[in-house]
């Protein structure tokens, strides 16, 4: 199987709900001999309409393509898939952008490499809206090889297309890490808002001040990273024993106004073991021991 | 008593903590007369060195200036100084930058009202070093009279000076809304920072991701804000469904990684609460809802 121009990189995408639909799309629009197939096959038809090539089965469609861009429901839809296919699959790109967990994508590259196919792990951090455009983001991880020769027909999938490293588990632990920062900063701006709607103010008038502080501990990052990596916590700003102060505080002031304490209780909590562990007059970098702990 | 120049308006400052010292040195830098009352006096010697007039009592140092700055371990303490000194107050303005709660706030407004005393609650959102930089944010609320007229002392303490509003519970509630914020993007950091951890990635190769992503959540907040004060959260972005599936993988994947799980757990129990409230349809925005309710 020979690379060929990447404008006309031959794709099979498995697997049609929005996701999926979205992803051939942005194959289609940029240039490449697509072919799709799903269980249902009716959800083709639009991109057939489009010029896809629908497959007649799972069989056909990875005869089709060099590259096969997966995206179902969960791991073991995948394997239920591709796995009744033997020899089928050898010399296969598998790109699989179903969900999953580390510990899966290590398993599936272990499955995959029995089979001879060469096997890239990925996370869409973007709804199907807004794959093909600046804004969407796909993490990869897996062989750097096989994401350099398929990089330029991966990239059509979202300008933010990132290679993270040799281990296949790297993309879902990303795509998780990062969703997580992403829910916190709502959280946080909700429960803000939820207290200062108790005084009457509007989520629109915390928002400015949200976000600039949000900006500010951003700025923080790359130093307590520093810190982390360094294992020293020197608290050049403030030390946990001072936050926890304020945190009693905020415990105690949405207990009081009566919106829902328990982001704040479980902030205190952390606080607390790690003052427990002599950690209280450290960098509140320190912390990443709490989160590093089972519990 | 009359307003002066604002450069020379005397100011009497309560309480020489770390953070007591921070106010009244740069209340000194900026020209301002300065008398300085600590219980434990020889916390006022450095100032006194650099100009500030000791007071030997509370009484003497409530009567030496018309603006009154109070910075001491809690609001008991604040009315445990005050309150003997009687009519001495009548006609003060006390600007009580001491830590509590916005009911504190609300009853110290109702006490300083009975007393004759022109009443602003502040909070601090600097550590003692930041005082008087560019840097520090202090948050007034209270009669804006009084605010507009003390301004130009106030924003020698620190350039971010602002006025909230006419409720003296303002600036406590901003305070620990806007701490809350900050440390809920702080724990997401740690947390995808442990996750990351367990495959061997640092937290510096970590951060860059985590910043990005926070200023993408940034942009959704004025957005999401106009929603919940609107009361409709249509799902233009994802809805809270498609939320939940991505958590159950940040809950699995912590819980498989062997990292605390506490943070997952709690963004997806508010989630599952959203969802059995019927929001399972709504953009995030209407997990307010699981905010505003005590439980």
């Amino acid at each position: 199987m020979q690379n060929r121009d990447a404008g006309h990189t031959p794709v099979t995408v498995i697997g049609l709900g929005l996701m999926g639909q979205a992803l051939a799309g942005a194959f289609l629009r940029a240039g490449h001999p697509t072919t799709v197939w799903n269980r249902t096959a009716a959800k083709a038809d639009r991109l057939v309409a489009q010029g896809a090539k629908p497959a007649h089965s799972v069989g056909d469609a990875v005869a089709a393509s060099p590259l096969l861009v997966v995206c179902v429901s969960d791991y073991r839809a995948v394997r239920d898939l591709l796995d009744p296919l033997g020899d089928a699959l050898d010399g296969r790109v598998l790109v699989n952008l179903t969900s999953g967990t580390s510990a899966q994508a290590r398993e599936t590259a272990d499955w995959a490499a029995r089979r001879g196919v060469t096997y890239l792990d990925g996370a869409i951090m973007a709804v199907p809206a807004g794959i093909g455009t600046a804004e969407a983001v796909l993490l990869y991880s897996g062989p750097r090889s096989a994401f350099d020769r398929y990089e330029p027909a991966l990239r059509g999938l979202g300008a933010g297309t990132t290679y993270l490293g040799g281990d296949h588990g790297l993309s879902s632990l990303y795509d998780v890490a990062i969703l997580g920062v992403m829910w916190s900063v709502l959280n946080g701006f909700l429960h803000g808002a939820a207290l200062l709607g108790t005084a009457g103010v509007d989520a629109g008038a915390f928002a400015p001040f949200a976000s600039t502080s949000i900006g500010t501990v951003t700025g923080w990052l790359a130093g307590y990273a520093r810190q982390i990596d360094d294992g020293t916590y020197p608290a050049d700003d403030a030390t946990i024993d001072t936050h926890l102060a304020a945190m009693d505080h905020l415990v105690h002031e949405s207990e009081s106004v009566g919106v829902n304490a328990e982001l704040p209780r479980l902030i205190k909590a952390l606080t607390d073991r790690a003052i427990a562990d002599g950690r209280g007059g450290d960098s509140y970098a320190a912390m990443i021991e709490r989160f590093r702990a089972p519990r």
